[in-house]
């Protein structure tokens, strides 16, 4: 067998593997779900898990199977309709604030479906050659980062889900869990501006939204190295955080008044304690713990309570460049940010300071996958370092994650930057 | 064994076998439907089918169980908020248009809370003696009446969960049915006016609002003989029904203006033919069956371009009154209104002219079962006559049914009746 | 010269000296406000004084000279779409909320349009005869009856939008008032029930609503003697009125809930004191004087607490049909209830628990004018009596009026009735 | 007289000149507007004239007069409600929205309170000494460079408060102008990148946000030598521009949706033909004339459509710099763009790819007017080089403007640019 025939095979079994693997993690983290659970869109912002399931699949049935697979027949044809995302140059689609309401198809179908395009999945990879095998690879490739971006979804939509519910289920038995590490007195790293490299650049997957490799300008500047704690926020409020319109951003003023946001998302008082509610329900709250489920207004404004500023995306890029993707990512189980220090990766989404918008030549995919990533560069905020809830082998150093300003339903965090003056 | 004590045991079992049959019809409603199907809320005026189950079963523990059980204990101590649909007077509630969002309790929790209610129901109902029994048999009563009431509501709401789903699921196999009796050409009941009496009175169970029977004074006229047809409905569509404003009550016009309201709720539209969407599924528009899922509104313009009114309830009560309560009710399992004439009792509720209130000397019940009808007399329509999802042995000539002028998704219908000058 | 002639002329000079009276005491009412005050429209329901002078003007030239005056060409082009307030068979019109935009016309235009249309109504009233005469006639009665509505508008939105300045400015400069009789306490007449004949029937003007006359059962009853008094409603409040859900109809008790109601429109509390808004600016609350500016869910919930209900129609016009057309009118300049007895006239138009709908064959006018009142006969309740912003020969036992229930700025008041059983 | 004293004299004298200039410019402003005209407020966006006139002067009040003229008293105790606009930290204010209901204080008390103030104001100027004479002289300048962006909304609010009239009333006589020169065709300047200072440093008046001065990573790109006309945004309308998703920004695409925009702003189709609504009134669409009132996402969508992209901030700035501040201002009294090349200052506001936010060590002013410019970077867009509404001396080539990506009632325009790669 020659050289690249075999080669070619072998990439074959490890992306069928990865297929496989990344697949069956989206069903294993449903497995704690009743079929009552998988139905719930608790906001807007959020979608049933069975939405998930099923729109994840139909993005490898529309983009792989459809232009790829000789023969192949749609499994349904109202699911393009059903689960179609956003692709507004596919065709029209569920409007959002309506997933919901579907209850057919049933779960039961929405697993049938998956079989279906998963069958069909494997015999495309085993099958596809010449001109077609590079594209289906790549977009292969990009189907199970998209899966992975939506099993962080999955978590953080059920977590919000089951939060509505006044008997407060918990999606797994553990809550956030006992003795930790209580967290260390902040430190602080100097960094020492100039023009530096960020941006994704040679080989390996990355979104389109992570490129070009460019250079930047980066300002003298200090970073803590640990995440915001539950405790620190705590006396944010109690020094009137949110009572005082100085420390805010006018549109985080006017949303504050008007959604009587006094405190995190999850965050319950209950007398004199508080307590918060996570994916193992609810439980005291841990005054060494990482703040999660703040808005960016919340996070700046905690921020200038404090006489420091939120990181640039830049700043955060040249600390994750240098340091081994690890810590609490979704693998761990715990789905809860762990007190500590360090905390680059995982743990939280740590809000920065730049808008999220396009890199100097940027250049979407071609086609309805160009609607992937850049369309959204306007109104957002760049987030870096992934989440407790975000699969070890999804992350990057250069990953641009991104959310609206009032968002709080993510897993979210603050670290804190400052100028050297 | 003494007579009277003999009676009571008597007593006893039929309402026994009463609760047993009402009961288990309410499960064999929802047994086409998928767990998945049991949660939805498509509109806030809608309940999903597992809230109604839950709700009715709160209603016997709650005025039933807790005060005349000796030793009863709540199923749940968070179900009376969950399940409570608009008692005040008995604590806070999970607000109405959140009810869809309840993955928890499941189904299967739903029906065990279901079996333990009916459990100790029939305990209590073998035990209670003295002063409570009475007391317990009329609250009974009103629970059953009150579970037949949610039966209808069940086929309501199904019907519109399923209608908005873009698959159009069919709730059962049969659809509208096909070969029926063509509608006969509509006939006139001629009516002398004269001080009547309508309204419950003496022997029989009937809701708090039907009495106390009273004098009415009615005028000279006439009634149509059968519903207005989808024929007739469709002639109204086609002379420009939806563009007249001179047709239309104000709020009627400006709300069909701002909802792009063009036709009855559930037909659509292909081309040349009409279709409607049934619990069977989407078929064919017959032009012989009685027009259904009108607002008031639609109603009444329909009455003002076809030189008519609508009925007084009163003028209906006569009616009914007068005839045997016999019909196409949900014991047919039809679901539909069917062509042909009479329809005094079943196929559709008749929209009347009369706006609802208080009969003269209405009372409330007591305690916070007075806020079962009466609180709701302001700004609803009556309605009369039951419809093919109101069960058989619910029907009574003074039965007032009541929604708002702008409601659609119930069973409802159009009989014209005129003045006599 | 003929005595018919000379009748004619006679005619004409009353109802042109008529017309001068009407049209002038409209501009007197606004001769306090300066020129930035005839804009505001402080919400949906009102309208800007600017567009009342313009409104009312609006409807002579279009339903007299345009249809009656030879040659007659529109003052301008566009006013009609600026003017027509709800004429939907007369053409499109400014949408409502939209009315407090319109700079221009300025208010010297308009004043200019009303003397233009005012002009030729006098030509035309002069020279109009034959078979146009009568209808000219009656149009020209609509239509000085129908800018009579619009004074009393005019009062009620000044009173408004002044009220929501937080300058709080005084349309006149006198105050409530001061020394006033006390408020004697309430008697109540007996009143036996029967057959009564109610609406207007026979000669003189009344609006289309208001008949025909017909007959109604009314049963025995009492009325209070005179209206609910501040001093009274203060009691209901403090007795917990806004807060227990038992006194409230359903719509009623959610509105206040969601709109914070916990007093009347223009009620203010200053620490201890209660202090109303008047058109003569901001005052101490009068006890005995009679509670004003509440909705009918207010009425409805303090008659419920009173252990008393509101009356019918039927019953407070067999009442004003037996008594002189005296009282509190616009006529005396007070613009504000008085304490004191009767009451049956002026002060308050009293909400009646009667749903504003059409007497049996009710028969709108012909053409746009159908649109006057009867497109409004749903979803509103009747109020009788007449207030204190009512011209005073604009009354009559038989004037039909009608509010939403959640309408507060009107001068609205409560008087008790209860059944004799 | 020493030196210092002289020119302590000068420069009061200087100043004095000037804020009576810039004071009477606004009056001057408001001289063609009606008394009715002075009270629109057509959306919340806009401030009706009167408030403007009333704000800047509360402005001079609240931080001149009060804490720096001995024995000061406020001309109103509740005007600091009505005037304050967003000064949180100063006290509670009118609602924004509700600016357009304040009939009182009239336009005449408005401008007898211009008249108490400035009659102050030049009494401190000519008093003031000591340690408060630099930061009253600091605070003057600040005002009146408030008071000139206030000159540049009073135009842009009039000619939206005039639009939505349906008398499309004009502000002036002469409408856009009549023979202007043809655009040429767009040229392109090649500018090389590098690291390059923007922001303002020095001397002279600069707001607080455009500082402070710091390097900045420029890449080589190209700049189009004149702005986009109407004729070439048309060409994108004819190709289908409103219609095609992948033209536009997620958020811009809802937005055209939910709003049905399908032209700029104050475009409108008269059958074939193009119009365009001017401070002049309604006049025939110049295709020479730079293309206005756009919201930020139709400006993207146009740069997408045709290949380029907007130009960042400092790029704008690099150009700005290097040229004389001179161009179509509002001190022309044309208030239109005007067709041409370069228009690198004046005529049409740019919108920028670059979202607002803090230059690198932004410092906000001390106090309340720290609210000034700070608190609204978030979720806007940076706009460069003034229009022609903006007074001429206003301008700089560090000045920063700032809108909401969907605003497109302030004079907004748009220049390409490219890369060069």
């Amino acid at each position: 067998m020659p050289a690249g025939l075999m080669r070619g095979q072998q990439e074959t079994e490890r992306l069928t593997r990865r297929y496989r693997t990344v697949r069956r993690r989206s069903e294993a983290l449903c497995r704690p779900l009743a079929v009552d659970d998988y139905q719930v869109q608790s906001i807007t912002e959020t979608s049933p898990p069975k939405w998930h399931l099923a729109h994840v699949t139909w993005f490898f049935e529309t983009f792989l199977l459809e232009p790829f697979l000789p023969g192949y027949r749609p499994f349904h044809d109202r699911f393009p309709y059903l689960f179609n995302s956003y692709y507004e140059t596919v065709g029209p689609m569920q409007p959002r604030p309506l997933r919901g309401l579907l209850s057919r198809p049933t779960v039961e179908e929405v697993y049938r479906y998956r079989a279906h395009v998963d069958e069909r999945i494997e015999a495309l990879l085993e099958t596809v050659a010449g001109r077609d095998r590079p594209e289906v690879l790549a977009r292969l490739t990009l189907g199970l980062n998209h899966e992975q971006q939506h099993q962080e979804l999955l978590l953080m939509d059920i977590k919000h889900n089951f939060s509505v519910n006044p008997l407060l289920p918990a999606y797994q038995a553990t809550g956030p869990g006992a003795a930790a590490p209580a967290a260390a007195a902040p430190d602080w790293i100097e960094v020492a501006g100039g023009i530096r490299d960020i941006g994704h650049g040679g080989a390996g997957f990355a979104f389109d939204n992570e490129g070009p490799r460019h250079r930047v300008l980066v300002r003298d500047h200090r970073l803590a190295t640990r995440l915001v704690t539950n405790g620190e926020y705590l006396a944010f409020m109690e020094d009137g955080g949110y009572e005082r319109p100085e420390l805010w951003l006018s549109d985080g003023w006017s949303l504050i008044r008007r959604q009587g946001w006094r405190h995190p998302l999850y965050w319950h008082r209950d007398g004199e304690r508080w307590s918060e509610f996570t994916l193992g329900g609810p439980g005291p709250l841990d005054p060494d713990t990482p703040v999660s489920h703040v808005s960016y207004y919340e996070a700046d404004a905690f921020a200038r309570w404090a006489g420091r500023r939120l990181p640039e995306e830049a700043e955060l890029e040249l600390q994750l460049a240098d340091r081994p993707v690890e810590g609490n990512f979704a693998d761990s189980g715990r789905f809860h940010p762990r007190p500590g220090s360090g905390q680059w990766y995982g743990d939280l989404w740590e809000w920065t300071a730049s808008p999220y918008g396009p890199y100097p030549g940027f250049r979407p995919l071609g086609g309805a996958m160009g609607e992937y990533n850049g369309k959204f560069m306007c109104n957002q905020m760049v987030l870096r370092g992934g989440c407790c809830a975000t699969p070890h082998d999804h992350m990057r150093p250069t990953y641009r994650n991104f959310f609206y300003p009032h968002d709080r339903w993510p897993f979210t965090g603050i670290r804190l930057a400052e100028e050297i003056s």
